[in-house]
């Protein structure tokens, strides 16, 4: 039975920016059948209608970087200046198992899609479990195996990892939703053989090669000291920088980096919230936007960026790059919700299926109410998204067309058993120890 | 009879920084009489029981510095360049009234309730409406009319702008929430005489002297050529810079305008998402905080910040102030909180009766939910205050003793209502001719 949600402001994010107001979208077998203004006669009993009151309806939003199985880590040593170090690597060693990275993938899954989050990119480990997590509630995803030269939670080797990776690509390869992918650690804690090893897989298996890039200040020492080169120019002399590579963070980001991405097709996943938070500094988005590359919006793992919501990003995203560039005309709030939706698909190469509504394209939606306090009044949905919305404005959310979301709520699962249960699992492991209020 | 708050993570914000977990709060005829750890025995049948099931107990946040009557602005060409000459005066002159003031203050204060603001400072004409409005929401708040040399939507002159604010102050002077204040617009927007004036006239009456200062590249510009000082440095050589003065934005403040405010006591209104949205610049504050300068935090008007809750603020303000500082340790998230509650209060001269939970303060409480997804784990509850949090976790609001917002309602007031009569005023006005969605 087809669905029509009706009486909406439908910000489509399609390439000609149409608003409709009083607006329509239907969809039915987890497609976009049409959508526009409203019409006399639309509202018929062979469907299923679901009334907007003049809430937003725009398409789903593209997180396009994070780690959704640090939930526990959340909130641990925030303000600590060697947190990695201190806090993260340790507890990590001592604590990270398949069940745990099941159980907080699956809370971050229902955290996201609360926040009206429909597509995200993982990069974790265990990602058999995540995947497994995703897939169960619902959201589109890719689960990113993480590689490293060191041994990490679930792989002591890089071989074995990538032996994982390819386990996981080849179970998820035909699923409609998730997929799988080697997703290398970073530029400078994988050596040369196994970022081609990481990128030669994923060639096989048309998945994006994500990895963290120009993030850290010893990165670029390394870097420079090494090879007299920055990562980029790194990654591109070995052969692994090409349309397929999403690079998350990208915050120093030299003119030559800039032209190599354009030239190259790169894209670029953009975490300002956490980024900030760790004093990393502004990624230069503007001059990659103007050189036409790909560039979307990541919250980064809960441990960095502590909300896994878009709609977070969205402010952070215009106040930092306003003030940086001392300018309040630019990053207008179009550009910025472009980012958080049809950017961000196009970053995957995913925007043929998603990221904006428009026939033909995957039922990812969300429907934002207008009725709290801040939404009031709305000379412009773009505005109202970006600079007034938080994401408990977040109503309604389809997937593929099944509703996830209802009335701010999780409509398959119950969030405080979700929450119960990760938290049962934390106590048993070395998250237990560790006074929690 | 008796409120006891019970089972709650209580952050007190008294000067020895007590977290009781799980802890209480009683209060009685609007004064807090003890907070403390759980007790046997403790919940009584002669008192109402609130439990907290495990939430945040805190002070009202308080709001340094905004001009509520300005909600019919909000989002009204955000991204515009000369907004402030092309929109707002403009739509200013042509539509403000006392009925709009009203109105749109009643609305304001709704939405920072359900916020957790429990103060605010307001600046704008039509202030004995504004007190009015702010009076009759239960809010605790000063009402700054603005006094400027230019005729003003209230006042053909300065002199009847004075005269206007020493009637709102005499007629508030012993009132137990409101009071009034004359609150020049700006450091080159008033004469001399004005500033003075206006000065004298908040001394006769012990209200704060706000005023917008060093916010401007213009006011900057202004200054050194006429008079080759800073605004600060300007209002000091005419004596009106002293313990009494708040002084709202402070972007521009030279090591020598720091050195002054310290010198005479003088305090600031932090507004980073309204400097940062306008790309103003970041405001020194950690310099300002180290030479023991009382800063707060503003929202600045719903035009300019568009949001007007204060947690909001709070992650902006550790995100700028970190990524500035490039130290992630720089503004641990316990001094955000200050700011937002006992250092905000410090600055109005009020953090004996506000800004902290202790006994023989006015019971200004804040219940936030931790049971929203995002606020899961609870390491530390100013990090999940400044980090993981949003205005939609204030789940409860007391302002003396006074239930204000309960189950994330407005007890004595219906949001709805508000908004339609807010909205049916704006019809018959300017603003009824500009599209909204």
């Amino acid at each position: 039975m087809k669905t029509i949600i009706v009486n909406g402001i439908v910000v489509t994010m399609d390439s000609q920016g149409h608003i409709y107001d009083r607006g329509y979208v239907a969809f039915e077998d987890g497609k976009i059948l049409e959508t526009g203004p409203m019409e006399a006669g639309m509202i018929t009993e062979d469907a299923h209608i679901l009334d907007a009151r003049g809430g937003i309806v725009m398409p789903g939003m593209v997180n396009l970087h994070s780690h959704l199985g640090m939930v526990s880590f959340r909130g641990l040593g925030d303000d600590c200046k060697d947190r990695l170090r201190v806090f993260l690597l340790p507890m990590e060693k001592k604590a990270m198992d398949a069940e745990l990275t099941y159980l907080s993938t699956r809370y971050a899954v229902a955290e996201m899609l609360l926040g009206g989050v429909t597509t995200v990119v993982d990069m974790y480990y265990f990602e058999e479990e995540a995947a497994r997590a995703m897939d169960e509630m619902g959201i589109r995803g890719i689960a990113g195996e993480t590689i490293m030269e060191d041994p990490t939670c679930d792989s002591p080797d890089p071989k074995q990892a990538l032996a994982y990776a390819r386990t996981l690509m080849e179970h998820y390869k035909d699923h409609p939703r998730i997929r799988g992918c080697a997703a290398p650690h970073g530029t400078n804690t994988c050596s040369e053989e196994t970022l081609k090893a990481a990128w030669t897989l994923d060639r096989e298996f048309g998945a994006p090669f994500t990895l963290h890039t120009a993030e850290m200040d010893y990165e670029m020492t390394y870097f420079r000291d090494q090879y007299h080169m920055t990562p980029v120019q790194f990654l591109d002399s070995i052969g692994v920088l090409d349309s397929s590579t999403l690079a998350a963070h990208c915050i120093h980001m030299t003119d030559e980096d800039i032209q190599l991405f354009a030239l190259k097709g790169a894209k670029a996943a953009h975490c300002i919230g956490a980024n900030s938070k760790a004093a990393k500094g502004v990624s230069p988005v503007s001059a990659m936007l103007a050189k036409g590359i790909a560039v979307g919006l990541g919250t980064d793992g809960p441990a960095s960026g502590n909300t896994l919501d878009i709609i977070t990003q969205m402010k952070l995203c215009a106040d930092f790059h306003k003030n940086e560039t001392r300018d309040r005309s630019a990053f207008p709030a179009k550009s910025i919700v472009e980012l958080a939706t049809i950017k961000g698909a196009g970053a995957l190469g995913m925007d043929g299926i998603t990221g904006s509504i428009e026939a033909g394209k995957q039922a990812d939606l969300v429907l934002l109410e207008t009725e709290s306090a801040s939404m009031f009044p709305v000379y412009d949905p773009y505005s109202a998204l970006v600079y007034s919305a938080s994401p408990q404005n977040v109503d309604t959310v389809f997937v593929d067309g099944v509703c996830l979301v209802k009335n701010k709520k999780l409509v398959k699962a119950d969030l405080a058993k979700l929450r119960s249960e990760l938290a049962e699992k934390m106590n048993r492991t070395e998250f237990g120890k560790i006074k929690k209020f």
